[in-house]
């Protein structure tokens, strides 16, 4: 018998308790060995639930029961998640979890924790929900050097700018509408604002690069500020817009990266709606590949942690996860990373427009007529700074792959 | 020191051995150690090539040389694929192979000696080349029951497929052109013939549901039949024609099938274009996903390749591989797999089709005049043979997913 305990009940420990309970044949033949949740520790209570028969409001319960192998944090946050954590793998006990936040703040911390009590840190459901990405990252992509991933790493927004292409609402409408469908939190400004998906990227550069990559360090741009207007000349170029995280080998150290994008159908992305997720990784022997599937949702995200927990299992007492150094990777200074740009300017300033940008072919469409838009070509941002300023009238902007 | 010895240096095997050398310090530090071949085996000679410096035309070298750990075996076919796998094996060998004609025959029966020897039998580039899909099924969807895996898993007839699409050449002119570009072998049949993806299809499923799947016991047809005018159908419903290997999970067994299907916007693999493949997977818990990259070409198809000896390596005297039971799994047989048809046939049956398919509406294309086409309700194959034994004159039919 392997004995697993699940740290809160909420929408992805709930479904990490179904998961296990509804495929118990299945996760204990793989697991090698029946596997039976012992404990769920959440505040709460839950009548009527057969939950109550394994809860406990004690971790200490878990902590010191020596039975319990496997502990699942779902928690999410960082405290007292980090305390619980380190105290399980301080214990010999693996940890599996789905709570990003903490794998971008102490993974490296906790991964060595976990490799000097010979027992493992699992996060697959930390990047990308139930895409499996990270254990493929670091055991079958192991003999490319990564060029690149790139990602749409959150449900959430993906949601809400599909909702807006498809309807042409405008950003605030979308929001509501999601946080009414459940799609969209109430305080959904780790996801709005990008945080969440630079957190995912964060992580899986480290592990794609072999080196720490630090998500403070990393340019950070939401979909708040996409209109309405932004989609129509979308619509009108057959683009989509995207929040992409991207981290991108140069000569010059990594571009990482997250902001919307303008791409085209040429991008394996292109297709990826709703609340689905894609990672978009290129190696250097492999060439394109993509992951795609559920970024979200309480038995998708579970299924990535039940995965981790039948890895954990399989391989007890032996640790098997490639941490990266603690050093930071070089990146690309974010006025030195380079990018195309679609830019709207009232149509007055077309002349000066083409006098800072070249001879640009300008875009106009029916319903907003005394603007203009006009793609550039690649520079930097810097430079793509300096002449925006010049241009106190422009209407948006936005990075495209084009 | 890892040494590894490579059998057959032709499109893969070279792969192999330039991913190795190329990559070498990222594969040894993935590894845990300095990874170096050994020995390449071929009987030609390739002067002036540097793996004349390796190259032996005697397998008992490799057999023999008790340094020697892992075994690529990347010569194809069956004999003497088979002995050679065999005979390292038992000398204690791990062997990693890109050969899915073996996998497909022998597989099961290779697992076991290797288990029996505490050693690996590795395949991850025997399906979808580059793509990671084994490994994933193996050790990532532990937690879930697999409900479907439908795959676009051989890039020579979606390269010929796409062609026709895009330039509306019939399937003679498609393939002479994507043999004279190498997207086709001289000898095609393997491919258009849906062998190639039908062994894949079985090496899946025997894998996603843990019991064996014999590709003789599956029907597969290949895209020799599709002709120009069906692409002309396609594209005006919006459609793409991809040959499809699925395998489903129904009430009454597993519907594994091999065939050229018209599909719509609404499936993960209509974008799937050109040479590469794409695998779908549902699993009960987590729903969606699908893993897209080169499913051919030397050096992706080496990438996979060397993952698994980076695996053998990192695993080295310890078996990890989930191996299959040798009992076959229950599948439904070909005339009770239901399906949806379009059917074309002459203006004067659209009465007749209509007596038989029921108030089927009926497409018309202006420069198809003289026929017309419709697309059935869900009925099975046996019921639909029947029903098409009554169009004598039918000009054809093909599976849709709609």
């Amino acid at each position: 018998m392997i004995y697993a305990a699940i740290l809160g009940y909420g929408t992805v420990g709930s479904g990490v308790y179904k998961v296990i309970n509804k495929n118990n044949a299945i996760v204990s033949k793989n697991a090698g060995d029946t596997l039976k949740v012992k404990y769920v520790l959440d505040l709460r209570e839950f009548e009527g639930d057969p939950v109550m028969e394994v809860l406990t409001h004690d971790y200490n319960d878990i902590l010191n029961d020596e039975e319990v192998s496997i502990v699942v944090e779902t928690m999410g946050g960082l405290r007292p998640a980090y305390q619980f954590t380190k105290a399980a793998l301080e214990a010999g006990k693996n940890v599996c979890t789905s709570n990003k936040e903490l794998v971008a703040e102490h993974g490296h911390e906790l991964m060595e924790i976990a490799k000097a009590h010979g027992v493992n840190y699992m996060f697959e459901a930390s990047c990308g929900g139930g895409i499996p990405i990270i254990r493929p990252l670091m055991t079958s992509l192991t003999g490319d050097e990564i060029e690149e991933i790139s990602g749409i790493l959150n449900g959430t927004t993906n949601y809400i700018l599909t909702a807006m292409a498809e309807n042409g609402s405008d950003f605030d409408t979308a929001l509501k509408n999601a946080q009414k469908l459940g799609y969209a939190e109430l305080h959904p400004e780790a996801d709005i604002e990008g945080m969440d998906p630079c957190r995912k990227i964060a992580i899986l550069s480290s592990i794609a690069y072999g080196k720490a990559v630090d998500y403070h360090d990393i340019h950070c741009e939401g979909i708040t500020k996409v209109t309405a207007d932004d989609m129509k000349y979308a619509a009108a170029l057959e683009a989509k817009v995207k929040l992409i995280a991207s981290s991108v080998k140069t000569k010059s150290g990594y571009a990482v990266m997250v902001a919307p994008y303008m791409i085209i159908e040429n991008s394996p992305l292109y297709s990826v709606s709703g609340v689905f997720n894609a990672v978009y990784v290129r190696g250097n022997m492999l060439g394109d590949s993509m992951f795609y599937g559920s970024g979200a949702g309480s038995l998708p995200t579970a299924s990535a942690v039940v995965g981790d927990v039948v890895d954990c299992a399989k391989n007890a007492g032996r640790n098997i996860m490639k941490i990266w150094d603690e050093e930071k990777i070089e990146l690309v200074p974010f006025e030195k990373i380079h990018s195309r740009y679609i830019v709207r300017v009232p149509e007055k300033d077309t002349k000066k427009a083409r006098e800072l940008f070249g001879d640009v072919t300008t875009i106009t469409l029916t319903d907003l007529e005394e603007e203009c838009a006009f793609i550039t070509d690649e520079l930097t941002e810097g430079m793509f700074a300096e002449k925006a300023e010049q241009l106190p009238d422009m209407i948006s902007y936005m990075r495209v792959k084009f």
